[in-house]
């Protein structure tokens, strides 16, 4: 199956308006591949907004809506050949849930941002409305889709570095340093009705929790926490550090942080296994060092000869020609489009390798840890139990 | 003007059919922002091929041709609503000349990959073509579409080094160092009737010639080159080292290479003022580093507060989200959309901050670049001069 | 005072014989600067390879004892011009306190490896002794010597960051990842007789709370320690990771691990204030990170002109003529020197910054450290008090 | 025979008085094994400050000269068992040939600094005498004595990376790029009466050809040199760039400059043959990439197990305890206490692999070097001819 001759599919967004930023990066990230185009939006929670928003990216009138819920009212009415394929969700937290169930239960697919939901059972309703409707439902935890991830993750899987002993995953942010009382991205992020009952740990401890459980596959048994809000009257955490205990006896650390200086948007992952090492940069993405215990370390690079399918599937471009966070992005978008088009095709999903990309359950789980961080964090006991 | 609200414009691709590399990254790169639509093509020179190819991109089947010939013919009998607005290609060197004087001469707006054609007669053609017919033509040199590129060129301008004193640009590539007598990358480019002159100093040296001028703005006063033909048979250089001397004082080094093995795509900068210095390389493009006479050494990165107006009209994502290859491309193309969506609104060119985007004059430079090195390897003497 | 024209301090060496390590890295330390000569030692615990590797570092026969308490009772009858100024203690660490103790006690001055001894009982009563006796005693926290080590201290001291707020310190190892069973280094480290009751947390993990201590004077109020002993058999910990609550709200991340597969001896630090962060690696120990909250990172490099007082004084070759970790400990011990010759000729300690090296406190310290490490690891309470 | 139990060697020290640079690290080269001690000196040129120095360094005034005449005339009337083993010349250029052929004829071993001599006729003068005498004469070429360059060195000679095909090598200096006309180190260096014909390219040029030729072996046939004076007033070259060409066809840039603003002292090497390449750079000296052709990057670092026997002998630390500057001085002050302690017991030179230290050949062809890179910069021909 050629992908580029299949159509294209139709989709709205729900959020994403003129100010925002990862509305934007999304759209750049679903045309890169050319597999969708967008048809409908309901792109701010404020209806003028919406609809400027809207015709600024050639919404047609008529399917430019001020509220979600007319979305999703007219997209009902519409005939199959015009109905969306999917619902894209990029507003703030607080919105995801319900939208994204009211969708899902429509019998749409749907891309929502992460993290998921605020609550665990809001998760759990997601999961099983997808589940019961046997919709597509992909969570954007985009690092995911850098191909040197899934190297890390097709190595660690093929037993490359043993049995593994421990895990440090940092998320080092510096933005966050100061009150930013009128940055918009800032708002909303600090603002618990908004983000949830975590700040920090919530916008960018999930991603660091998703990374390392998605390379390593190591389920968290019990974590201890210290949460800290270091500027002046934040409400929520802008500093995050965790012990982590992994079932089977690995250890880690997770650090996630808003307000370490200088940092700009340093996710980065270390593995060590009784027989080798991986290490892995967000912000050098292109590269992947493998320490095995018998020989020097190596530089894996994207794009060479020696990597595995996963990495060479993920890849557009000829090593030494970077590819980087848009790319990753639309890694995450070209397995979800993989998984639709083959369900238009056959009625099945795709084999997972094809449709590689983050689902509901991932979403749920980075709920939990949320929540098990904050419960953690507040406890005078060090190991909160994660399940 | 948002350039979200400007319609899509139409393009004609000729070159870049099936089992071509940088056909698609064309199409990743115009795809990204959104401003183009393919809508024709004459995507191979063998018809069959080329049909093929098309359909794989979803062409209407009257207007996916089997020559660029027909594509022409079939465009200039098109209603101007549905006529394309440009062309671009991408086909091996040796056929670049034709179709871009053809397109020209008939008004179309041109893209062009690089080197631009094979003889200084030809490029100056197209200079006098595109004169006449006051169209756009860019040349897809993408590597000065890097954001901190253009930081460095902003920099450069405004006397932050002082006066200039040396340059060394590297372009540093290993995937020849064997005859690899079947891969269609290899092939054309080592064929002189399709490449041209030169080997790598034709392939990727003449990005380093561009990417020196582009930051530097020196011009070559003469040049001392030694190119060498490494591989068994090879009958183009493969390696090419050459000395330069620039009006006005300043000198520098220029090293073009495909036999360096464990190098992929090695293209880097420095440049050295009598107050200060700066480097750049493309493997790790969202970093510039200035060294100040008077201070510690300085990482710009990309997206921080601290560049000037051109870094951040080429960016997309915040400090620490990379971007890469894929984006740099993308804008060289979001200058030329600018460029013709300025002469659609107003029958003007954009202003030069709008349409960043190189020209048929740079394309030109680069043929004399190519054949000065040649006629200097070749020559006894150590300075050939280069006008 | 011209340090050459002084005469070379007299030392004696206890421990460092044949096949030991640490002794030589000492004696080439010493030696760097000519500030110091070997007269005298007990050079193992074992008499006869005591006195062969006596000889082979030249000492007379008369000066060449099988045990440390011949050494002492030795040095005590000569005459004060032929008596050594200080004796050197390179012994596994269960025997630092009596060797310590006795010198101190006799009035010569001490340096001794780390960590000090295996109790803070026994820490307190060298704190004494020295008090009592008024002498110096250096402890070889050897990587506090490093002048970029020195000028972060500096510049945190100086205010350039602000108030801190958050400390990650790691020292990551591999080369224990298996057993070992044969390895003398190996041997007396996982030994909990020879060792004390910590494995990777005294040897290394004290190193960690020294320097970071040193470079930010924070305060530990309490901790929360999980060590983990990976290698079958091992009986002390192979792995250690820490929160930190520091007095004053900062918060800390220290790691210390010698199962880290591919990591050599890579210790380095990451400091965060209000105002910038540092960040420094002892594997590249010439350069030093500061990221200042408004302008972007900067690379300060030993040898440069804008570096302060502390880091010149520790400076022997220019920027860009790297120094490591031999200059380092010798920077320790030139410290020592400073103050002993200054004693020499005065009576007076030396000014603070010119004898700048670790005191038998820090050793204390590193005691408490330890013990409140390994007590934290056995507690269910988060939260383990320092004092 | 361990080396620790041979007597130290005596030595002289003819310059490297107060305020030099390069005396001191010659010293602390020395002391750092252990195997020399100083006993006489004539320290300057001035007989004040020569006296002066040597006081300073704690020399018996009836071995504290003047001058090195009065030096070589004490010496040849003192017993053998007090007379020097061998001097160590560290004035500047213009007085090593006089000097050390006075001593080399007198049957002292000689270690001399780099670059040699001003002329061929000169060098060869040096290069008779001592194969008359039969002593030793050690040229401090002393980046030769980094570990991981004896590594490159050993792995092109084992045939690691096949044929070669090319070598950059580079010494990027800024210091020099203003006039700094009252730095001592500057003043001469700049003067042709002391420096010698040659600027940059003697200084530091001699060093880029000497680390090329010990780790390949190749051979210069022909080169072409553009060297260029930027500061005005100054007399000899500050920068010089070259293409190379060498006996079995293989190619080469060599880059020598002091105006590259912001370089400190970045010597650096890359070598590129059939089946790999390798990368060293000396301000990082302990890693070395190794680039085979069939495989990723593999980073090598000193003290590493599988290193070869040259960087072994010439390690003193275990892996990621960097050693730099001052070792790889030492490392060639090593090899010629071997050679000379080996000609003490057995009046045989030692074995090449214990006596690893660049000689009296290496020097003369770095005199000539020098002197062909001259001519060709003066030369309207491309290529002049080495020999």
């Amino acid at each position: 199956m050629n992908p580029a001759r299949l159509r294209k599919l139709r989709y709205a967004m729900v959020g994403g308006g003129r100010d925002g930023f990862i509305g934007a990066i999304h759209r750049h990230a679903m045309a890169l591949d050319q597999r969708y185009e967008l048809v409908a939006g309901a792109l701010s929670s404020t209806p003028d907004k919406a609809r400027a928003s809207g015709k600024d990216l050639g919404l047609a009138d008529d399917r430019n809506h001020g509220s979600w819920r007319d979305l999703l009212a007219d997209e009902l009415q519409r005939p199959p050949e015009e109905r969306i394929d999917l619902v894209s969700i990029v507003t703030p937290n607080h919105v995801h849930h319900e939208v994204a169930h009211a969708f899902a239960d429509a019998g749409f697919h749907v891309v929502c941002d992460k993290p998921l939901v605020h609550t665990s059972a809001q998760a759990q309703s997601l999961v099983d409305i997808v589940a019961q409707r046997g919709t597509v439902f992909g969570v954007t935890y985009n690092y995911t889709g850098y191909p040197m991830v899934r190297q890390a993750r097709e190595m660690v899987a093929g037993g490359v570095l043993g049995p593994l002993r421990k895990v440090i995953v940092e998320y080092n942010q510096g933005w966050l340093a100061t009150a930013l009382d009128d940055n918009k991205q800032a708002g909303w992020r600090t603002d618990p009705a908004r983000s949830g009952i975590a700040g920090a740990i919530g916008d960018i401890g999930s991603h660091a929790e998703n990374l390392m459980h998605t390379v390593t596959g190591l389920e968290i048994e019990s974590l201890c926490a210290d949460l800290t809000s270091f500027v002046p009257g934040r409400k929520v955490d802008d500093d995050g550090n965790l012990l982590l205990r992994f079932a089977g006896g690995a250890r880690g650390v997770l650090i996630a942080s808003q307000i370490e200086v200088g940092c700009e948007n340093d996710l980065r992952l270390r593995v060590f296994g009784e027989n080798g090492s991986l290490e892995w940069h967000q912000e050098d993405p292109n590269r992947l060092i493998h320490a095995p215990i018998d020989g020097p370390r190596v530089t894996l690079t994207r794009g060479s000869p020696w990597l595995g399918e996963a990495a060479k599937k993920a890849t557009r471009t000829p090593a030494g020609h970077p590819e980087a966070f848009i790319e990753a992005f639309a890694n995450v978008y070209m397995g979800v489009a993989n998984d639709i088009h083959a369900r238009l095709a056959t009625g099945q999903p795709a084999a997972r390798s094809e449709a590689d990309y983050p689902r509901v359950e991932d979403g749920a789980r980075g709920v939990r840890f949320i929540e098990k961080t904050v419960e953690s964090s507040k406890s005078d006991l060090k190991w909160t139990p994660f399940n």
